[in-house]
């Protein structure tokens, strides 16, 4: 087990009802005026913006509200927010959505708490944020683990370049979590997030750290967990224990308990970054699906004792002991066989992806030959090729 | 699936070397005197005291020094401890030590952040403390999960009432653990912190709510991992990968995560607090590895299902499928079987306990009358008699 840190600070609230005690939460700690983050025209549609307005009208909260926030966040949009922090005098910043919303309004934080930095800098390793104004979120999406997690990752739509870092200003102050909230999420995005909140696990799981027991078993828990209310929520989108599953599957996903004591770089996460940048129509989880196997076959001889292990306790296959290989490729063939059951695309052909395009994906993830990614197997430019290759399909 | 708050804001600091830190992770947050805090005279034979001190020297923070905590930490010694704080001015609380210590700590630090109160009308839930001095841990013992935990038990020596009461401000503000630490540690007390730390995760396990799959299996993930630790720990005291296990597992298993969503209440503690109570003699972990089995029989029949769930998943008993009750009673009897298998004692005779004091133990339990125990049955006085008189042994 290696040294590590763990730092969730972020109060959990965590039920049904629970985002109508956004006013008093918000009156609690004493803040005035509120910045209202939130997506597209299903907040207004569902009456949850509405829901949360009047929370805070009746606390006699001000705010001021930013809509229009889409998949793949925009540096854009998040400009546009810190501005109007900066000229409202926001003293906290509300997200009311999933994971783009609130990377956009961790994004407009910590530019708002540092007027005079570029925040883009932050982006690019450049600069680190002295302070930030707190995070409060509404979550209506399980996937992205951004209401406990220190990750923020955002889109500068000028160059087509996506980036995140994470930083202890980016942890929620608080996060209101109703599962009953994401009963209306449409099977696809729900599939998207299904892989999304497994994907922050396996990318723990699957590093080179040996002698973290305990840890191993917390990401087995949560990985069979949201595989069988995955299934469940995709054919009964109102089951309740399967969307609060869900939820919390989500938020410990990726608030560093399953990655605790091991020493690991997120693979696949760099991979898709490049293909939803250059692509924004893609979901970010749907480009995990569709990358995801083929990083596992290309990896799995660096590794096949781990690969069969998560086949046996995650997949409940029989163990091969004559020839662990085969177990740890029915493992990945059962993640694979499990997405493509939830409607998720197995390849990048599928997704629209050119050919002639992967080369420049490849070399924008090594950030224009300036980095390798460690792992398992360590990914260079070749090896990126070889993964989005194999991943084209048929 | 209940709805549930999580907070754990403490920052752990986990590993190797780690406790080295404490000057400069004190001086970070900008404290100017602490009150280092601790037991006997382990901490100063091992040179931790030194170290300890040597690095708050080392960045010139100032200090006062209190010892002679004991196991069932006494209230007189807390308010020697509030009187020291508050006469020297002191602004952080510093535990060196184990749970024992950190409650006092804790203990200190609502009587010294509320010098007009009397700090016991806590522990009799008569008031709540408005606010409190922050709490540092070093570890030094992997048991009551205090260093994540916001629990704090008490004994009052003048009546021999212990009792314990949660707060928010009981959560420490860090905690820096490091599994060398313990690796001096007795057989016997590193058994007490097994049996402890398996009980917390136990006693939420045991209880009546439904639908909370993945609190259940991160539960189970748990045990399954302390077990194994424990295991090792008592064969290999200096195994670090083991040590590291209990300590890591000691502190989730307490901060809420392995009760999420469940609806508990922990009987057996609260049976074992009178013991300990009455018996000051008798360390909480070997209390505990008394109770158990006999209070798991008494309430095993009103949900044999759980309690076979947790032979097959935590110690893998095949499961009975025509006769759930012999999986059920074969999951206590491992138990069981592990916790003699380290020496801790299996009867309350075992312990010195006279038959003729369960009366009064069991009317303490109940406030004087006062109170029952929820859970999958009720506890009166009746029932804790019953479950006190089956533990006492042959």
């Amino acid at each position: 087990m290696e040294n590590f840190e763990f730092f969730t600070p972020t109060r959990m609230i965590f039920g049904k009802n629970t985002h109508q005690q956004v006013g008093k939460i918000v009156k609690e700690y004493g803040f005035k005026k509120v910045l209202v983050h939130f997506g597209g025209a299903s907040a207004r549609k569902s009456g949850l913006l509405d829901a949360v307005t009047g929370a805070l009208e009746a606390e006699g909260i001000q705010y001021v509200t930013l809509g229009g926030v889409q998949a793949n966040p925009t540096l854009a949009k998040a400009k546009e927010g810190i501005e109007l922090c900066l000229r409202e005098g926001v003293d906290l910043v509300l997200a009311v959505g999933g994971g783009s919303v609130i990377d956009s309004a961790k994004c407009i934080a910590d530019g708002a708490g540092n007027p005079d930095a570029d925040v883009w800098t932050y982006f690019r390793q450049e600069a680190v944020p002295a302070r930030a104004l707190p995070v409060g979120v509404i979550l209506t999406l399980s996937a992205s683990g951004s209401e406990m997690s220190a990750s923020c990752v955002i889109t500068n739509e000028e160059n087509g370049f996506k980036r995140g870092f994470n930083s202890v200003t980016h942890r929620p102050l608080f996060s209101i979590c109703n599962p009953e909230l994401t009963c209306t999420v449409s099977k696809y995005q729900t599939a998207c997030g299904t892989v999304d909140i497994m994907m922050h696990t396996l990318e723990r799981y699957f590093s080179r750290t040996r002698d973290t027991e305990l840890t191993d078993r917390i990401a087995e828990a949560l990985l069979k967990s949201t595989v069988e209310a995955g299934r469940i929520a995709d054919k009964e989108p109102d089951n309740y224990e399967a969307r609060a599953a869900l939820m919390w599957g989500g938020s410990l996903s990726h608030n560093g308990l399953t990655g605790a004591g091991r020493d690991f770089f997120m693979q696949v996460h760099q991979l898709e970054h490049e293909l939803s940048g250059m692509y924004p129509s893609i979901a970010h989880g749907a480009g995990l699906a569709a990358l995801w196997p083929s990083w596992a076959r290309f990896v799995c001889p660096g590794d096949v004792n781990r690969f069969a292990r998560y086949a046996v306790r995650v997949w409940n296959i029989d163990m091969d002991f004559d020839c662990p290989m085969n177990t740890a490729l029915a493992g990945i063939r059962a993640t694979e066989d499990f997405y493509k059951s939830l409607g998720m695309p197995s390849s990048l052909k599928e997704l629209g992806v050119e050919e002639e395009r992967l080369e420049e994906m490849a070399e924008k993830c090594t950030n224009m030959g300036k980095r390798t990614l460690p792992g398992i197997r360590e990914l260079g430019k070749e090896e990126m090729m070889e993964i989005y290759r194999m991943a084209m399909g048929e």
